[in-house]
């Protein structure tokens, strides 16, 4: 027993995710130093003992895409046309937020998220400072970085710069370059911004191509789509992780695989505000490009629920390919797991239950009347993506430290952050 | 004090539904007899005393479309071909359930949909006897027949009308008269069962349109949709609950408006299925067609989660209409409340929190992360349909009696049901 070791024991079932996709029975996980030392029969004792009786152990879910701080914003405006949405609802609050205000809003949403099972997720937004004491204070696993368009790249790029240098060797926090989008950043800004994540060899995240009317202008102004824009300047590469990507036509896909660039679908997002299209995953999968998914932000989903995203996922690209084989159960965990891992350069790390891999760990509580019954290994797959809701969980590893066990979150006062995020919130809107 | 009088005091929101759409804050509800006597500052004493801070009070949600005992068959086979799915998985297993097998599923069903806040469903399936024992044991609200097709309707038929004189009068169980489909019911099968329904002047329930190929079919054959060919023979009138819908044309929305009948919309299970098309509600609505909501099966949903079909039902519609501004959360809030009462003919009982009615109420905790902040009424419909899930049900209540509080349901032996259900299945699969 070392001064810091868990010991799931009796786990009923174990996805690990890894190559094989095996799903072990009635198996126990041996945690040391936050790495996993031992899956099979251990009996060691540890520090933590937690009885997987009746549940279900994962790799923690990895949302590939999301504004944390929108929590601030969730249920505030809802039911609208995308540009009234934007000019007339949340633009006007968000040029009202202070950096305590980003900062309330993403413990909220990282309490959200350690409550349904994420253990890491990729981040856009602004005053990332504040962001990143957030989610240090609660311990999840972060890729993070302040957002640029052309009207705050003076101010935010040194800004950004700072940031990128105080966190790069951080064990749960990577910064990133985030880019905005084709549309709101030109290319001096485009290209300046790939230096930089040249300079620091990071990964750069962007939304690309979300609205049929963004791809047409580009179309319309330049002759060009925006991913053929984007190549020609010499922004794809490895590195380079394009947001939502409903509009690609053929073409785009096809550049996207010879520049080994990500993919980010965020199925709930684009329903809500009715972007008409979804990714044209099958072609995507094909040309063997890395595929996440995300929540997007609170105020056009409004959950942070990878379970919810993993099941719309399936349904909405079943129904767009009018094919009930496509996006099956595996698939789609696949895609919250071991997929957004490679997007994130850390399948080496986590996105599955293996030795010698980081605990970034969820037990999901199978005891329940929606998770019954269980016709064997497949059934646990399909119970996860297709019945399981966020609520299910009840315990979350992150970096082999228990965050929230039997639902409970470990040393956090949940009712205090509730109540400074109303009276946050009420004093924007009221300002 | 009566011998039975609940009270809800201090509730935070009581979302009421009533004509006027009226939220109420800080407000109490007094029940007697298993009625709705004030709405209020009642400080009335009560045998039971509900605390309602921290939490939103709304009426039960109605389930129009299941098949209970389909829970049975949860997770058993996914992401395959309707036709594949249907005839190597799901029939040959049904060909073999006993009653006991349909008493079991329905039993389990009953207990999630307590747990996700349902109070009243429509159910077609086999041996009904048997799922009415299920029902009346646990209590929920149910609407209930046979399922009679060609094949089974000698047998079946007077067992039905035995059913059928059985319940006539009971408080909870309705009966109806449950055809199959348009496509498993010849013309005399058809009448036989409309006389049915004359005679006891009773609902019928039917699945209508709900493939391409279905339509395409009968218009192959007989020239006609299934709706024209209903409409032809006689059967459509007030009585008639037609299920999915997907493939109406528009002379078919004319006919189901004319001959007043209703709709049933199953976002979920028609995705996972990949039938192609959601029903035309725009034009549904706007001939002022009855609309209610199901999950349908557990074999292709694969939950009873209704406020999981609400979000979907406004995400596939936004997403199909290309409008974000259709389905908004309170219309997809009146689907599973006000609505379908009018289809089920008991808006004047339950379907909202007013005077008078029978209390059929869940309460719904607020005092999760994934439920903050809250800007004012508006977010709270907006919460319930956009994030909230089934486990956020904290409290139910069917006809004035408590069947869950604080996540507990109350005199059942859950544990036992699950591993009942589970020894039923594994015996049902291996022989």
């Amino acid at each position: 027993m070392t001064s810091n070791s868990i010991l799931f024991e009796n786990v009923d079932w174990i996805v690990t995710q890894n190559p094989r996709r095996e799903i072990l029975r009635n198996k126990s996980v041996y945690i040391e130093d936050g790495k996993i030392v031992e899956i099979g029969d251990s009996k060691l004792d540890a520090d933590h003992i937690i009885n997987g009786r009746g549940k279900v152990l994962l790799p923690g879910l990895i949302n590939s895409h999301t504004h944390s701080s929108m929590t601030l914003f969730r249920g505030y405006a809802d039911d609208m046309e995308l540009n009234h949405w934007l000019e007339d609802k949340i633009w006007p609050l968000e040029s009202k937020l202070k950096p305590h205000d980003c900062y309330l809003g993403s413990l909220l949403a990282c309490l959200e998220m350690i409550r349904f099972g994420i253990t890491c997720f990729n981040d856009m937004y602004i005053y990332v400072d504040d962001i990143a004491k957030a989610v240090k204070e609660i311990g999840l696993r972060c890729f993070l970085g302040e957002v640029i368009f052309d009207w705050n790249i003076g101010k935010q790029l040194p800004y950004s710069d700072k940031f990128t240098k105080k966190w790069l060797n951080d064990d749960l926090i990577t910064p990133l370059v985030n880019m905005h989008a084709p549309y709101s950043c030109s290319d001096e800004t485009l290209l300046k911004l790939k230096e930089t994540a040249d300079k620091y060899n990071i990964l750069m995240h962007m939304h690309v191509s979300e609205t049929e009317k963004e791809v047409r202008d580009f179309q319309k102004t330049r002759g060009k789509t925006p991913v053929e824009h984007l190549d020609r300047l010499g922004i794809l590469n490895d590195k380079l992780i394009a947001v939502h990507c409903n509009w690609l036509t053929n073409k785009d896909v096809d550049i996207f695989s010879r520049r080994n660039c990500s993919i980010v679908h965020c199925p709930v997002s684009n329903m809500k505000l009715a972007n008409g299209r979804m990714p044209p995953l099958k072609r995507i999968f094909e040309k063997n490009i890395r595929v996440g998914l995300g929540t997007d932000g609170c105020a056009s989903n409004n959950n942070l629920d990878m379970f919810e995203e993993m099941k719309v996922c399936s349904l909405i690209n079943k129904f767009q390919e009018r094919d009930p084989t496509f996006i099956s159960a595996q698939k789609a965990l696949d895609l919250v797991t071991i997929e957004p891992a490679k997007i994130f350069e850390i399948d080496n790390k986590i996105g599955s239950v293996e030795k010698g891999k980081i605990a970034d760990l969820i037990l999901v509580d199978f005891r329940k009347s929606h998770l019954h019954p269980v016709h064997g290994k497949n059934t646990i797959i399909s119970n996860l993506v297709y019945s399981c809701q966020g609520s299910d969980v009840d315990t979350t590893i992150i970096n082999g430290k228990v965050l929230m066990k039997d639902r409970e979150i470990l040393g956090i006062d949940e009712e205090k952050i509730f109540k400074e995020v109303q009276r946050a919130v009420e004093k924007i809107i009221s300002n």
